[in-house]
């Protein structure tokens, strides 16, 4: 019985994907991964280094996605792959399918999985998230010791946000690009301005840092940013 | 000026090590992880497809970490291993230090890094952290558009779990050996038992995952262990 795998392939870093994700990908005939409407995938162009290695030929399976905040179309597309990749399993042949950073945090194959699920087999293949690194990219501990930790999204409720930013020692807002106007005056409002980061395209070649958010404009930043707020903590006396 | 690397290995599996930390391992002179009082290292251990591949002789520098709650040790411990370190980057040899896991996520390296930040030219190369092991273990999306989603420890207080098991749909409770007991019944007590579930030693050949925790016993359980809790989602129309 053929397998679908659902594969992390790490925050944009080539290098930061895992060995059992290059190795599957070696040894797969059938990739698949979400597109845009020109074919280009962030997924299959992270996991590039793996790619290299194949020698064999492969059959790409990309599920075009409509960038727009309308789930009915996205649900469309999911339908839609989520068939392709079926009739592939169906004839026998294993099928990996790409995501971004890990694949069940706020990941595309969580929706592939919920209609595959429990009809073939399944396996997945975590991946380093973009929450840690984050954290790398910035060397700041998100959770020390006995400190909260929450992640929300861009896509929360001014309360929800505010009552995370209170209630929380760390807090990651994922998908904060449409969302920075609200995420800003929201951190102005809960005095955690100053305890806040600000990334987009973390890992990647045009990756950006801003520790300053005071500093940023209003306007909305791209798909892949967020913000790390975490408490300031007392120093240890050093011993170096 | 040589660099200290904190270098995540990710959660047990040797294979769900990153090619970044591989390739860190393979080109690195000093290597350096906590240790029991045996010598073993978990991190050291997980490591072990990456030391397989090293041709070099290395110079392992241990850190001796004893099984206390009592932070004063531990300090110790950190105190000691940040001074040999420090030794090695003064003379000029790299060195790369191996953390279960994430380095910054409730990670050892988060106490190396708050001696040495600022004295030493440091690097972090984030993990596959047991939070995205666990989700992929039990195949269930750790968060879906709008959800909240926060991590806790077990070593959190009885109202502090309370709350977050009250406020977010989706929970994880690292830690949570000693604090089975509590947990189960703060589960019970907030109606979310049968939303919840149990995984020690995630992707590592001795993993337990447990989706019935009122078959739980009360007693403590491995170090390693955590509860994953999410709520009951919708089915979508299953197009397969």
């Amino acid at each position: 019985m053929a397998t679908l795998y659902g594969v992390g392939v790490g925050p944009g870093d080539p290098l930061l994907i895992t060995l059992k994700a290059c190795q599957l990908i070696a040894n797969t005939q059938v990739v698949s991964y979400l597109a845009n409407d020109k074919g280009e995938s962030q997924a299959a162009f992270i996991a590039r280094e793996a790619f290299a290695q194949v020698s064999h030929k492969q059959l790409h399976l990309p599920i075009p996605m409509p960038m727009s905040t309308d789930r009915t179309l996205a649900n469309k597309a999911y339908d839609q792959g989520a068939q392709e990749i079926a009739e592939q399993l169906k004839s026998g042949e294993d099928v990996v399918f790409l995501c971004e950073g890990d694949p069940l945090f706020f990941g595309s194959f969580s929706y592939l999985l919920e209609r595959l699920q429990g009809l073939y087999q399944i396996q997945v293949v975590p991946g380093v998230s973009s929450v840690h690194a984050a954290a790398a990219a910035l060397q700041l501990p998100l959770t020390l010791q006995r400190e909260s930790f929450a992640v929300i999204s861009g896509r929360h409720s001014d309360q929800q946000i505010r009552r995370a930013l209170v209630e929380h020692d760390s807090l990651v807002i994922m998908k904060a690009g449409l969302a920075r106007e609200r995420i800003l005056a929201l951190l102005a409002e809960t005095g955690r301005s100053q305890q806040a980061n600000y990334l987009e395209y973390i890992s990647r070649d045009n990756q950006l840092i801003n520790t300053d958010v005071s500093s940023l404009t209003l306007e909305a930043g791209p798909y892949f940013s967020l913000f790390v707020v975490t408490k300031k903590r007392q120093q240890v006396s050093q011993s170096a």
